[in-house]
């Protein structure tokens, strides 16, 4: 089953027409890929992509790139994505911690993190978490103006508040239960869809002060 | 009931030892109230003074003061002290907006918000809400260096959130379920006890930046 999978998952990143082949080739020069100047959002760990492709559908004047470091999945979303005719959206097989190698600051003027992986408690492990302050530091090089964040994880949640006001950014519509709020635009992605039974959905959108 | 309430609430308020009588006299001079140059913690808002009280009789090296707006919640609240022999805890009948008049500047080294009342959510009412700018630039002014607040209302916590971020406050120690969290000293208010069965009580502490 997986040998098949990941068969699969080959054929798809060499066919896909969204899928960047060849990610390196890509560093600093992103805007190439599409043929606008409309502006750029970018989502960082995009899963199966339920949630980058009907926002891309919904938004045709804006440019997604949706980033995943694990191969498979980038090819399920990536099929998704052209199965369901998504907009003007590419997927890019990088890991978060390599963002500045790929983009010039100003270049993103939006980014979307989505139920990223909580990590456990211990000090070492919090350090991976995508809110992190060394990966605000991140994005904050790239001068990325606003955060979009979600999650169904409450210790993460906290402490991504707790982060998010160490370095300064601004935090608005923070809701501490998502779909008891109105907000009529949620897009759900398949996580939030299984696991919002289970408790809250947390979400912030966070500004970078000039 | 409610003139035996008022006859009660009377008497107490002329005979209890911890109110500050003809608060108005006391502008300023509040720290005449302590014979030693401890730290002063504020609460605001103090209820019937369960919390209080006990911080008080836990941290005898502080001097606390409880402020409270309705007589005869301040009477309950002073009874209740006396009667568990609280530590260095003065009663003000005094209401927050007046704030600035009884202290100085760096004069209150810490405020409890706790259950404040959420007001409801039309935007001339949102302005009573004791975390509001309005009334974070009132703290400000007084050089309150922390202040803990602890609440059940979800909308509320939410809007508060995004004052302390918007005043540049430093979020620390946040709580989504504080009951659900490992904070051992966590000391009940009366509300706390009451409404904690139906939703989380939520928990921050802003720490005012240099």
């Amino acid at each position: 089953m997986r040998a098949r999978k990941k068969k699969w998952a080959a054929g798809e990143l060499l066919d896909n027409p969204r899928i960047l082949r060849d990610a390196e080739e890509y560093k600093k020069r992103i805007r190439e890929c599409f043929e606008n100047d409309n502006p750029i959002h970018l989502e960082i760990g995009c899963g199966k992509g339920r949630f980058i492709t009907e926002t891309s559908r919904r938004n045709p004047e804006i440019n997604y790139i949706a980033m995943e470091r694990e191969a498979v999945i980038l090819a399920a979303a990536a099929r998704r994505a052209q199965e369901q005719t998504a907009g003007s959206l590419v997927f890019l097989l990088a890991d978060v911690k390599d963002i500045s190698e790929y983009f010039h600051p100003g270049e993103i003027s939006r980014l979307y993190i989505n139920f990223c992986d909580p990590w456990p408690r211990k000090k070492k492990r919090a350090r991976r978490r995508l809110t992190h302050e060394n990966f605000l530091a991140l994005y904050e090089q790239l001068k990325i103006p606003e955060i979009f964040f979600k999650t169904d994880n409450r210790i993460l949640f906290e402490a991504s508040i707790e982060s998010f006001s160490r370095q300064r950014w601004l935090l608005q519509n923070v809701s501490l239960d998502l779909h008891a709020s109105d907000m009529a635009d949620n897009i759900r992605t398949e996580y939030e869809e299984k696991f919002s039974a289970f408790g809250p959905i947390y979400r912030l959108e966070a500004y970078l002060r000039d």
